[in-house]
């Protein structure tokens, strides 16, 4: 079951903490990373700024990932470059999305990398969590098997449970080859997401009232189908042809 | 997955906190406990007295669970009335134990309290864990699969995971009905090794240099024996007939 100690450089998943509110959370979330062999992390936006006391002390040896964490503006550009980006939740939502506890989730994990993929995995807030925005750029849900009379899970908790399930799943059998080419990038998905809501708008799609529960559902849809680069070149041809044509022609 | 709530109220093993130093990571530990429907907690001589500024915060809601946790002297006193007792362990130590996982272990635990019996999981002090006088009173010792260069898990993360192994193990099949009789109490067992100890000391059994080595590989063997309060009672008058002649008798 454990490792040789080196298995902390090869290709892991990244994990993300959105807007995170208490430095010692983000301390303990990087130990608990080291715990079981991740390394990455990204900020996004922490509420009071970053870097912050408390976060060093609290990470016990893990300030290494501490140090090496990225900061970003919002998290359209903290998954930019990913191909695969769960969202973590403390319940299913009401959205579209394949909803999966953590085990089965970091096999699915271990089976993009394995493939070459780069794949993130977004925590929301303490109080809080995900908005429902954010969590429309991501392609599955991961929720724990908590009991629903109490639920939430301090921030650091839900990262240790899966960078937990991330190190057992190094035992899991590797995925069936998948057909066909590697999902677009993040970045790429998003650029093409962007194009087709304006032309909608431009074309008088949305009900003014609907428009933001349209586009989210277009979201999920368009995820659902794991683009590849060709996809959203082929994709992008024909919105262009047809945001060019005059209304109703 | 997820049980219904009133899943809380039915038997499950009891976490024991041994000389806890931070008060924040009982509360903590509590959290962890309620999230995954664990609600016994007991304490052995929290190093700084209890109760402790700090904890019910950290506890966010399970309060009732800091509330109603008993606090004893000694591990001796808060496991005596169990029936199978499990040390957690950054690392397997040289003890003669047998270790298991944490998936395992709570897959053990389940089918133990499913038979009736009454468990427990102690988890050692923040810096040093569980001195090895303590381990020697457990049957079990239970280890993370961590990274061997970062071993050393926060108290309330190792309680999380032990809880969420055990939410889980609801899933995992009955165990096949055991033979023979449930095990004697710890209490029952304790007090048959203190006759034994006495005995053997009274028979100038142990070279002073080797008497803590030799009356921990004794417990051992013993406790490997998974003894009934039956075979207790056997040993018990076995031992009595054999203090009782003359040395060399």
């Amino acid at each position: 079951m454990i490792a040789d100690p080196s298995g902390t450089l090869e290709p892991a998943p990244v994990i993300i903490l959105v807007e995170p509110q208490m430095a010692e959370n983000v301390g303990m979330a990087a130990r608990a990373m080291a715990n079981f062999g991740l390394s990455q992390m990204r900020l996004v936006a922490p509420r009071d700024g970053w870097p912050r006391k408390g976060a060093h002390q609290a990470a016990s040896g893990a300030a290494h990932i501490l140090d090496a964490a990225p900061v970003f503006d919002d998290v359209r550009a903290a998954i930019a470059d990913l191909n695969l980006v769960l969202a973590t939740s403390a319940r299913p939502r009401g959205q579209m999305k394949r909803v999966l506890g953590p085990q089965e989730a970091l096999v699915q994990v271990r089976g993009r990398i394995r493939d070459g993929q780069r794949v993130g995995i977004l925590f929301g807030r303490e109080r809080t969590g995900l908005e429902n925005e954010e969590v429309s750029l991501c392609d599955l849900l991961v929720t724990f098997p908590a009991d629903p009379a109490f639920a939430s899970l301090n921030l650091a908790q839900a990262v240790l449970l899966v960078a937990y399930e991330w190190r057992r799943s190094e035992a899991a059998p590797a995925a069936p080859l998948r057909a066909g080419a590697a999902p677009a990038t993040r970045a790429a998905l998003l650029s093409f997401l962007d194009h087709l809501e304006t032309a909608l708008e431009g074309a008088d799609y949305y009900p003014p009232d609907k428009a933001e529960i349209m586009k989210r559902n277009m979201r999920d849809i368009v995820h659902r189908m794991a683009l590849s680069d060709q996809d959203l070149r082929s994709l992008r041809g024909a919105l262009r042809a047809l945001a060019g044509r005059p209304p109703g022609g």
